[in-house]
């Protein structure tokens, strides 16, 4: 089940990349590498700067595979997925969900202390959209003060899974309590347009 | 042999870095630390995703010292390397089919399967030119329409590479006989002007 | 008396990612991740490049929670931080001298050769803020022609520990003398604003 859903977040993530890429006129190398990044580069960071290497995304092939497929659905039918974008962007949220929890989780596997494997588990979650925005060079969606909430859910997600961790409460609840509490959070931000604040004096009034 | 052609390809990825930085007029330090990320990049990135660290390129000395020597030759005699430019497009794609080859050969001997390697093996090949890109602010070349095949040839060289060792075909004819194929790709490509196709619907009449 | 040192420094590098992020009009989440960044990136890069993971910015929680404060202070004062720039970029200087020594020493303790071990002692002073330009799509200061000298005071430092390591100097006068000497030419080249050269041809006469 969680097996599934994380091919299922990986497919979403790299359909992301892809339409990024479809969008900025890129060929069919670009699309295809956008997608993998922004699927694995989150877990791969994690992974790396864990020194668990080579990274989970490099141990089996369907991780590899996965965003390829999405690469190629975007290529050949991206009119039909951007009609989609509503659905598009409630799986990203399941992935974010999924991802920053199961992130936190094994960098607190790997014993490292809560904050660190929080910001770890943030990593993971939101890495791959990062590299996605550097490399097709445009703002990151992470940092702008137009985008709706995402890192913030994840973050709140991260710092759960860690409490729960020190807690000792049983992970095969609070886990997956957590990641449907990113997934609602982000959602209900996407929908009521819920942004981060920009630095004090900056603020203009609405 | 391979070793002098492996400094070679090195020290002219590290000249396309350097005039890179000229052409941005960044300053001696910038055409330095171009030429360096451009040459070493893909294969620091291998090396730290299999986990062989320090990567190759911190092991011998040469391997830094052959990158600035081009930044060296770029920053007094760019003129003449720029009229040369034919030339170094064919030992860059000399590079990318000697890299390619050796970085799938290195991942398949650090255990990785044959589709991580072959990715690795791109990596190895493409991810110098890719970094160089994003720290000169430019869109990568090898995600832009208008460029001419360059990471194609590789993949295929790639994963013949890890066909051949998969049917155990003696290695040291398949690997050169290999990187000798993805060099002439590679520039019948630049010749011809083959492209990658944009996706789909984008894709104009000619 | 180190360890202080060394958190300012973190302090102050995460300031300038800080503020980097505001004049970008990025938000808080923006702030937070180019403060860290900013503060860790270098030594990030070095640790997994050496395979020393994980990084010593995820082995003590405080490496995590100094730039953390930074942002936050950036957040609420950042016109008073900009008023006291002069102050930062001393502070800069100083975290610039004391980073390069320590990344270099690290290198070495670990075993690299010395040209490596001063390559990634410059890396562990510049690492972060080129990450800092890279995310917030600036040209990084480090490759700017008009940009003052910041790199080659590292680099000078960097070369200078590996001499003292290689002669057998007590390394307890010659680390912190080179850190002084890092800051001060540091400091005079602001003062001064020394430049580096652009490519020859490229020179513009004054």
């Amino acid at each position: 089940m969680v097996r599934i859903l994380e091919l299922v977040g990986l497919f979403v993530f790299a359909i992301s990349g892809a339409l990024t890429a479809i969008q900025r006129k890129f060929d069919a190398v670009g699309i295809v590498i956008l997608a993998e990044v922004t699927a694995l580069g989150g877990g791969v960071l994690r992974d790396v700067i864990i020194g668990a290497t080579p990274p989970a995304a490099f141990q089996k092939v369907q991780y590899l595979l996965v965003p390829l497929a999405a690469a190629a659905v975007a290529f050949f039918a991206h009119p039909v997925v951007e009609r989609l974008s509503f659905f598009v962007l409630l799986f990203d949220a399941a992935g974010l969900g999924l991802f920053c929890v199961t992130g936190t989780l094994t960098a607190l596997e790997h014993g490292l202390g809560p904050v660190q494997s929080a910001v770890l588990g943030v990593t993971t979650g939101v890495g791959g959209g990062l590299l996605r925005d550097v490399i097709a060079r445009q703002t990151p969606a992470l940092v702008r003060a137009d985008s709706d909430l995402y890192s913030i859910p994840a973050m709140i997600g991260a710092a759960a899974v860690t409490v729960a961790h020190a807690a000792h409460l049983p992970m095969v609840v609070a886990a997956p309590a957590t990641a449907v509490f990113v997934f609602a959070f982000r959602v209900l931000a996407m929908v009521r347009h819920w942004t981060a604040p920009q630095a004090w004096t900056r603020r203009t009034p609405r």
